[in-house]
């Protein structure tokens, strides 16, 4: 028997027990964006590093200014001429929301069997505990039959890349050497259907703001002063219904300079995966939100937005109370794409409010540095190499995709190290990332840790 | 010595033990509209009773649907021709909002000099509880000195009148002939200015109303659908933004149908007025909220408004969260002037929404019955005695003036058993009523109680 046969026989034995170990990483809360969730970002970051250690790795927690990376190499290199191979996960994972949301409890995950798929719910199951466990099972996998791991491997798994990744700038300048390699698979992405693998070469750079708009007084009695006073709420609500024309494009001045147009064969491209079905899972698009000119596909791949993530100002209840608030916050997030400054784009949305603020209002921006889009050829030799390694276990061609997501560290791995990365992953759009009764399944994650094995065999081959 | 002067004396004299029996009833936390402040009624309705028992009165708590009132009578009707006069005050709050934006803690009153001002905070110190307190002192004054009280008198004290009064008409229905009376007093208004006593003869009615808007779908990643799919926040901001016009007009179509215009002998009475200055207290109007062609007096006293007093979707925070909601809320109140029908206003308002939802879109409305506005003729006989018992205590004319508030009570009193109300009070536009830190002062509690002789005395000399 071949060793690559070996090795998914290793890693399809294997099955139970790596589920059952995953399992105790869903269930650590590790949530980045609350300082209530720090308990559990430390744990699962231990957690990580000693079950690297315990594959032989050279593994330990490195501390940052926010929350801690797991940091690890392989030590036995017999391979010196293979491409050394990063790769990235992240181990932290969104808040919760409402609880009360879920069907599901978010922090202990079982296999649930539904219409024949074993799915297992829980906050992290794909974004991106799943993800990881990927890359770290089919490592384990390749060493067992192999007796070493497939050239130099570095793995980095980050703490804060739900929240900004705000400490990884600092890490990646002072571990440059460390994090030295040929390409980095940044596994966080999607597939393209539940049967068809895909690589993201397009990604979304990310700005977020939270904006408070302050009336010049503070709760006021909306009896005695409805009438005459400003009201916060009319004034954002204005001020973000101004955001988005009727054609539905974003209206801030210059938004939309400096933009590349997607080339004519790219749009035909696209046109023909549209096609396809169940491209949206359940998610309902009625309602005409898409920009005119533009197929959903295309806008979501290669057009920026402006998206409203929160909102909130004066009686939250249970009871009515009649009142003029004092202020009034929403929260955005911009999705950027190549040619978008993040600095610049924040300056001219802040130029747009201000404009629009009545005389004795006053406003506070709060927001965290963005990230720029990112892209890569779709001719390079590891794009191909990876690509061939998913189309052998899925047995379907590897779509080379764009996405509407934003992964800084890839920004980052690009524009501080020069680093090339290939998103890659097995998570599909009806898996409720970031929303309640997020989920996975067990077949994706068998396959997802097979993938590996194929991909790691095409690199042996190049 | 004349009785009256007596019993001035006797109100000066027992001033501070009655701020200290006013300042238990502050500390109750009897807020209506939340149900964990039930305890507080029923422990404020109770305190009550027993206090009105104590004066004298025949006095009893009287359960409902929805929060007890407090009824109590006089039993000495030594002089039968005297009017009958009905006192109606409400001993409910408003919830407290963010207990952090209190400097001073909202149910521990204690008497702070401040510039000579001897004031005290709390929730209801102004709204309502220290206005119901000047008549029960009142009456209890001028029964020590004339032995009796001044005709028959009725007491009673509303529980649920800041979340809507919903169980006063079947009450007020049910106990119609108990409740008969000459004039009613609704002691829950407010002074022209810290030295000018006012009545209120024009109410605004009042309409809450709280508007759900559902996505096709639940909460989304804003990367993967941000481009494509519905977001709450973005049409609810579109439809509030919709409400009003440039020139501060509301724009529900059908919304100004079959109101009159106030005279213009009643403009020129209210210009007069509006020369006088803190006519807003510390209030800053900058912003240019007034609907045009309006002075902020008028647009206050007789312009119907809509308000908006909360709205909530997606992340509230504490860190970002990439979301596009499944769901946004707005709550709104709309004060109603004559001539507009509450149920009317309802339904155009819905219909203005429901035509500016996208397809795929649902609303949901949740509203309680709204009360029209109610007017008194100023040259009602009891309005003008009134008018001089408050002048004689105030050294000035008493305005007769309009508000922006609404006191459902007074419509329902009027609608229901033909019972004219005199809305008076103390209270101050700076009083932070409805807001953290409310509050009155000492003067205003002494001289209110005070009003009140001079008023009882001018009744008996009519």
């Amino acid at each position: 028997m071949s060793n690559i046969k070996k090795a998914l026989l290793e890693v399809d034995g294997n099955l139970e027990a790596a589920t059952a170990k995953l399992f105790e990483l869903i269930s650590i809360p590790s949530v980045s964006s609350d300082p209530e969730g720090k308990p559990g970002i430390e744990k699962a970051a231990r957690w990580l590093c000693d079950k690297l250690s315990s594959l032989g790795f050279d593994a330990r927690v490195v501390e940052t200014a926010g929350h801690p990376l797991v940091l690890a190499h392989s030590t036995d290199h017999t391979q010196a001429d293979r491409p050394k191979l990063l790769f990235y996960g992240h181990y932290d994972v969104q808040p919760v929301g409402v609880v009360e949301d879920w069907r599901h409890p978010p922090f202990e995950p079982n296999v649930i069997n539904e219409d024949g798929i074993r799915r297992f719910y829980g906050r992290g199951a794909s974004d991106s505990k799943s993800q990881l466990w990927t890359f770290i099972e089919g490592l384990r996998a390749w060493k067992t039959v192999y007796g070493s791991f497939p050239g130099k491997v570095t793995i980095l798994l980050e703490g804060e890349e739900e929240s900004g990744s705000h400490s990884l700038p600092a890490f990646l300048k002072a571990h440059e050497d460390e994090l030295s390699c040929d390409i980095a698979f940044i596994c966080d992405g999607d597939m393209w259907s539940p049967t068809q693998p895909a690589l993201n070469l397009r990604l979304k750079g990310l700005l977020h703001e939270k904006v408070t708009i302050f009336a010049p007084n503070r709760d006021l009695h909306s009896g005695y002063f409805g009438a005459v006073a400003v009201n916060p709420i009319r004034i954002l609500s204005s001020i973000l219904a101004s955001i988005h024309d009727e054609a539905g494009r974003v209206t801030i001045e210059g938004f939309y300079d400096g933009l590349k147009e997607i080339s004519q064969a790219l749009r035909r491209q696209w046109s023909a995966l549209s096609e396809e079905t169940d491209l949206f899972g359940k998610v309902d698009l009625t309602g005409g939100m898409v920009e005119q000119g533009y197929s959903p596909l295309e806008a979501i791949w290669s057009r920026p937005t402006v998206d409203f993530n929160g909102i909130t100002s004066g009686n939250q209840g249970p009871g009515e109370r009649s009142v003029i608030p004092g202020s009034a916050t929403v929260r955005l997030s911009f999705r950027l794409v190549e040619g978008q400054d993040p600095e610049n784009i924040r300056q001219l949305f802040q130029r747009h409010v201000r404009s629009r603020l009545p005389e004795g209002c006053t406003v506070e921006f709060e927001g965290f540095p963005g990230s720029s889009a990112v892209t890569l050829p779709e001719d390079n030799p590891f794009v191909k190499a990876t690509a061939r390694g998913l189309e052998k276990e899925w047995g379907k061609p590897t779509v080379l995709k764009g996405s509407g997501g934003s992964i800084p560290v890839a920004q980052q791995f690009k524009d501080m190290l020069g680093i090339d990365c290939i998103v890659i992953g097995f998570i599909l759009p009806d898996d409720a990332i970031h929303a309640p009764d997020e989920r996975y399944d067990i077949k994706r994650l068998h396959k997802g840790v097979r993938s590996w094995i194929r991909i790691l065999d095409e690199f042996q081959q190049a």
